[in-house]
């Protein structure tokens, strides 16, 4: 769908464990000016809720597994992260919500801006409003 | 010691689960050129073994735990990463080993720099001779 892409990263394997190396505009679209990670998340426990006006972030779960739905209003899909492999990138103006994060989930997240409470839509009416716009002008 | 120091991140714990923050040259004192996370180290491996000449990193063990050591010339130091509350800063100049890392271990780790072969040093009796030099030049 629009503005979400999944990311496969490589890694260096070897007989030492391995490494995962994310080098900001390259592996990933922008500069990382903000890295933030979830854990400890209860059982049953459904977070984000929100979209973003210009931030774009990648999801990686490097340890255990979370399903994150994205959605606009004429699109929607639900990705498994489940390996430290996997990235998803999320771009501007798309409604997410992360569930089912197992135990000893830990979602890392890299982000395009510092933290700006007046990027966030925290009401889906106001969302899809603001989101079929965009996406008019986009096309 | 010069140069290695630990950085307490705040959490935002809520019902919903933990979110630690952290925003590049506001809670760590670089820009976020490179990210790299560590995983599947088999017990009982070493790794690191180099310094760098210019390089900064801040390491965050989001998952399990693992023992560095930080060392120059002069002096030596072993920190116990086992919270994801909890950073190792470590500037220019200081060589480290990574050892103990538990099962469950994500090692993850922010640098201020894409990655540069020529920044490495990976003899420690080059490293002593460049240390030397680095921290009397520092006093």
């Amino acid at each position: 769908m629009k503005n979400v892409y999944e990311i496969d990263f490589k890694a260096n394997m070897s007989n030492f464990g391995n490494l995962v190396p994310i080098e900001a505009m390259n592996s990933i679209p922008f500069s990382v000016k903000r890295v933030y990670y979830i854990y400890g998340v209860p059982s049953g426990t459904k977070r984000g809720f929100h979209s973003h006006i210009n931030l774009q972030q990648v999801l990686i779960c490097v340890s255990g597994s979370v399903k994150i739905l994205t959605k606009t209003p004429s699109e929607e899909e639900v990705i498994t992260l489940d390996s430290p492999l996997k990235g998803l990138y999320i771009g501007p103006m798309i409604w997410r919500e992360m569930y089912e994060f197992s135990d000893n989930a830990v979602l890392l997240v890299l982000a395009s801006e510092h933290y700006t409470e007046t990027d966030y839509i925290r009401d889906y009416s106001k969302f899809e409003i603001l989101a079929n716009e965009y996406f008019k002008e986009a096309n």
